[in-house]
């Protein structure tokens, strides 16, 4: 494992979500994911209108890519996520309620810059999610 | 030449355009450019209302930046595209279509995100393009 | 100090800004600072309509989680900077011409990817900067 420490400094205001302020990575290999949506392997949309089902898709590809490359999600070092509707703002807080600790075991959260934008590739995607992990 | 894999997992939906879903890149040195937008070496803009030309110029700034330091579009590793109009994706995946494969020659795409957001920093821009690359 | 070179290649259009074109970073060791908005350390926002006062506590974040590792501005290789309105433009702009040459002294600004989007993740926030740094 590279040596990743994810921190939130006592002179920054408490993280407001399964986040983190910082990650301080030592590594020499890293990987860029692309924006991932609720597509499964086929290409087909999962989660029509339902964005927690869509926040198990995105973060299920995401996995996928980690693992493809024998890393998992300890090895993430930044999301930024997109969201379309600011009305599921919550409904991704409480995605992450249920399911990072699981995700993440040791209960460090990496950072995400959480951003509500226009659009999508497609209508259909009702968000994104990038990735940068270290190996 | 760093160590640039650029990667397609099988687990993984089919890129529905001219990306790749993961770049896993071993380099000690690396280059972040600011967002290009269309405007010249003489800061003018190219292309007024027209996203192809935008494009174009878009990514000769992108090549530019990049071979003022000995690299070219082979040393990308990841790509975040801005649009400011969903009625351009279109117009988008056509330029891609045509000029990447030239780009690159190698047919490994690097990882891009494509957000549709509110405006940039100039009514005049309908693309910008955020770029990291690895020497 | 990593080897952080700040650069503005000629065959570019000049930065209409205190940002560059290009940071160039040869390095072991990386920080990524989750987005920042203008919430100072008790979690209280700061700055209610007033987008100036919300730069000035979007920075002092970045400044303290800089330190917090040892670090400083000269330590950034990436800003990207997402507004709420664009009319806040001006007003980012000029927060920039009076701060940055004191937090800049070198006057070597860093690469910034300038975004107008829908919302950030409360309706109070008009500002959010997102960080890479390298120790």
């Amino acid at each position: 494992m590279p040596d990743i420490r994810i921190l939130n400094p006592d002179t920054l205001g408490k993280p407001l979500g399964q986040y983190s302020q910082i990650t301080r990575v030592k590594a020499s290999e890293f990987l860029f994911i692309a924006g991932q949506v609720a597509v499964d392997s086929t290409g087909s949309l999962v989660g029509a209108d339902d964005v927690d089902a869509q926040c198990v898709q995105v973060f299920a590809n995401i996995e996928a890519a980690l693992k493809s490359q024998g890393a998992g999600f300890a090895n993430v070092v930044e999301f930024t996520t997109y969201l379309v509707h600011s009305q599921d703002i919550p409904k991704f807080m409480k995605y992450r309620q249920r399911e990072f600790p699981r995700m993440f075991p040791a209960g460090a959260y990496p950072p995400n810059t959480l951003l509500m934008i226009d659009r999508l590739v497609g209508e259909q995607f009702l968000i994104e999610v990038q990735t940068v992990a270290a190996l």
